[in-house]
């Protein structure tokens, strides 16, 4: 039936509860959508849902082996985030799923968020407007001294389209560039280092912005950390569990590191509170990825693919799942 | 008596009460200094100050015609701030004063913490981190979205030593860059437009970095704004009175312009309190200039001006007081 010329293609929508998209009545009118969360539920959701060949997966909405049990038929997953971590990707390799993901449609803003953060947390902004707006300027004129961005060195961790973006940034600043990554890139103008705690050796600046996958969960631990120093800052744009955020904070506290940007976290919504009192962190709900340019672009991103898979046509920002194993 | 070999050489300190240097000692041990906050004053002030050749004015002290006549033999002030409106320049004029300033020892610190407003502004980074700490996040998921930096456009209003390297950062961003100054600059590769309202309507970002003139007072005032419109956003890094404050705090409390980020005001300390309640701007305590790095460069160039001027060498970032007026 899906495919079909006289009748809609089944589409199957994968989200959370509060996590909707404006193009979802769109979809509705070209497609028939079967949504699990509808009340009441579509008629013949039993028997259509069974021969769904495609998904649309918006956001971090795990897609599970349990899941993708629910549907037979699937053969391609169209998501709408940067990062696949959400996805079983085992169980989507034995399913031989088609996957495709946000690409670089995130990359600028995120890319400006890193950079943001860093001059924050650095020059201490944030701090500043909490000083202004407690009406602590006309009382005690004297400010902490923050740190000059100019000339620092920056150490990307995942040197792909987000991370190469952060260093074309940082490079306008006077910034030296160099990067860690699961290999050296032939064709890349920055110093390579072969591990996380001897880029942060050198430098001041760690902006973690790679996949998050078994391999680099927690790869910026307590030796990365202290190896860093009590003058470096990390800035956290990937996901929270890149980084040991127990010990990140107890290093923080103590000040054994200089401060931290992070727009992710292990268990968001939840933000260690000992974080609250320090004026050398900034802290940001996993916005890094939002505004209305890009979503307008991811939107446009998922109506083509939706498209080009019922077309036989190629799809965008594919994830190759065999080379990511 | 002072350039005298055998006696230290007279040097006047002029500062506010709140203003200190960490090179005073130092200057105290090669010079006479002359300080008339002294308690117990110098012995010979009077005498000495009448022939002291020499002064050294620290941040935003005014030197005032009056100030001027208390030291008759005066030929040079050595300034350790990026602008000299301060300065009462006609009186200097009228003297024939050398004077120097802190030339381009500040433009990348001012020109990072533009950036970092712009992106603050427009990415909502401190009213993200204010979100955060409130402990909101957790309550209500859903985060107003922010505006993109990336692909911007950029208006600089004074493309010297702090807007070029603005600009320069900017388009590391894939912004585009236009500006407007006292005359169009021959070999700059961006647009220039004769003045700040037309610039303003074609920019989403303005940054002002302008030297405070008698000229440039309110320049950003009711009809540049008016011009830059809804969706536009001020930077100010210059003076507080480059921009009608007034007018500034009128249209942003009513949406007519999109926001702001304040390093600088009218009447420092004082900060518009309507400002407060705002998530659409950021306010800091006229810090944009203050890192380690960039006093302990300003302290070395206040030292070498003033051990070149007694043994009669070029100076440094001296300010062409005739070309100025």
């Amino acid at each position: 039936m899906a495919g079909d010329e006289e009748t809609p293609p089944l589409l199957i929508l994968h989200h959370l509860p509060n996590f909707n998209l404006s193009i979802f009545p769109l979809l509705r009118s070209k497609y028939t959508v079967l949504d699990p969360l509808d009340d009441p539920p579509h008629p013949s959701f039993q028997v259509l849902s069974k021969a769904a060949r495609l998904m649309l997966c918006t956001g971090p909405t795990p897609v599970t082996a349990a899941v993708l049990d629910t549907y037979p038929s699937l053969q391609c997953v169209v998501g709408s985030s940067a990062g696949v971590n959400h996805f079983d990707l085992a169980a989507c390799r034995r399913r031989r799923l088609r996957i495709t993901c946000a690409g670089d449609s995130f990359s600028d803003d995120v890319a400006d968020y890193a950079v943001g953060l860093a001059i924050d947390v650095l020059r201490r902004v944030s701090a500043a407007d909490r000083f202004v707006r407690a009406g602590s300027w006309p009382v005690t004129k004297e400010y902490g001294l923050a740190s000059k961005v100019s000339g620092k060195r920056v150490g990307i961790v995942g040197l792909g389209s987000i991370g190469s973006r952060v260093a074309k940034r940082f490079e306008s600043f006077g910034c030296t560039i160099a990067y860690t990554s699961t290999k050296k890139k032939p064709n890349s103008p920055y110093t390579f280092h072969a591990n996380a705690a001897v880029l942060a050796s050198n430098a001041d600046i760690l902006v973690v912005c790679c996949a998050l996958t078994d391999e680099t969960r927690h790869l910026i631990n307590t030796e990365v950390m202290a190896a860093l120093g009590k003058s470096g800052i990390i800035v956290n744009v990937g996901r929270g569990a890149l980084v040991d955020e127990k010990a990140l904070v107890e290093m923080v506290v103590k000040g054994e590191i200089g401060g931290a940007g992070l727009d992710v976290f292990e268990r968001e919504p939840h933000v260690p509170r000992e974080l609250f009192a320090l004026d050398n962190v900034v802290l940001s709900p996993h916005h890094a990825v939002l505004t209305p340019e890009s979503l307008g672009a991811i939107e446009d991103l998922l109506l083509a693919n939706i498209e080009a898979f019922f077309s036989n046509q190629p799809l965008r920002a594919e994830v190759q799942l065999q080379s990511d194993s």
